[in-house]
């Protein structure tokens, strides 16, 4: 019987590999993806192609609204996405795209979602190191959730705890593409920009991560940017 | 100045005694509570009146559909919510109505809500004695989240992170109620049932501990039960 695995996916470039992978690694997968109320809403366009392309079991959209609190530029208008930041202001600050507990939130909900199907893994696109400024992308930070996945579930006090994998915890942005290229990854589908126009803005520091990790590897990105 | 604290408040006993404890530890209040597709929402009517009684200064309601998944009594009208149960029971097994994850979707929320205001704690009215059965509730787990506050958050990783306040974890119920008289708490504002009907049921484990609580103490409970 195949293992049943949760993927959160946002359609990213990250998420989007992160699927294939659990499929690679001989998983039914499960995809969860979030409308919080995001600037990047039109993510979730995304996010349904990819889990359709992945022919993934089945897909929960879970609803709420972080807006509620605000607290990120993700989340509150009145807060602007930076833009043409050099890469190494990035990794060094907390940046004003952090969304308090965000990864929490994902990964609590992701937790309830595992258990009523008894999945055996989670998959979490986190990464420590293009994007090192996001506290909950840490793998100390992964390692204390684990904890709480196994001490507060009834699977986890029954010796079954749910396991979170994150493959690409240590890649680069690149090296991400590289594996993602290796599993046929429809880069066509995915949406990175923390914009929510109907282009990819090219100039936040996700889309730039993306666009010279592409560059850098010589290779095409097949999205259209609007700058 | 006076410490803002997010109080995680569904309008019952415990959480209803916890918002006035905050408020005698020199606390302002923050009280969430949440919509999630529970057969009980009766109960926030009971977070609003309580909330506004304890003169809070926000009150968020968080809304989400935990029914998505399903996976307990309390948010799947397929299995039935136990009645009439012996108390020992309850104790020794994970019930039905345990719903996965659900301490640790609830802290997350609170958790980034408590970053977005600044907050130094949150108080959950968790409680390891009376309802032992759920994971969620006992101290390793709550230690475990602590955890995952400190290093999943802006706060956290910059040095002031947000305490989890646990005052009742220790207490049996009727200490509690005994805590809450002495706090001058609004009993009959307050409600427990798990079903979501006009009176309280009283025969699902929830009212049977609180109706047996106040009997044991020699105390008049001043909500009215249908049976």
């Amino acid at each position: 019987m195949l293992m049943k695995a949760v993927i959160l996916l946002s359609g990213g470039v990250d998420s989007t590999t992160l699927i294939y992978q659990a499929l690679a690694d001989g998983c039914q997968p499960y995809a969860i993806s979030f409308d919080y109320g995001q600037r990047h809403r039109r993510e979730l366009q995304s996010a349904l192609a990819v889990a359709n392309a992945a022919g993934v079991f089945e897909h929960q959209i879970v609803r709420f609204d972080l807006r509620l609190w605000g607290g990120s530029a993700l989340t509150d208008n009145s807060i602007d996405v930076p833009k043409e930041r050099p890469f190494d202001t990035i990794a060094q600050n907390i940046p004003v795209t952090y969304v308090p507990a965000r990864n929490t939130i994902f990964l609590s909900f992701a937790l309830g979602y595992a258990e009523s199907i008894y999945a055996e893994r989670i998959y979490i696109g986190v990464n420590a190191l293009d994007y090192s400024g996001y506290p909950d992308c840490r793998p100390d930070y992964i390692q204390a959730m684990q904890k709480v996945f196994r001490l507060g579930t009834k699977q986890g006090v029954e010796g079954n705890p749910i396991h979170i994998y994150t493959p690409l915890i240590n890649l680069r942005k690149t090296e991400i593409i590289q594996l993602g290229n290796k599993l046929s990854v429809p880069w066509e589908l995915t949406w990175s920009c923390y914009n929510g126009g109907n282009l990819a803005c090219g100039v936040c520091d996700s889309c730039r991560l993306r666009r010279s990790a592409f560059t850098e590897l010589g290779l095409v990105d097949p999205i259209t940017y609007a700058q």
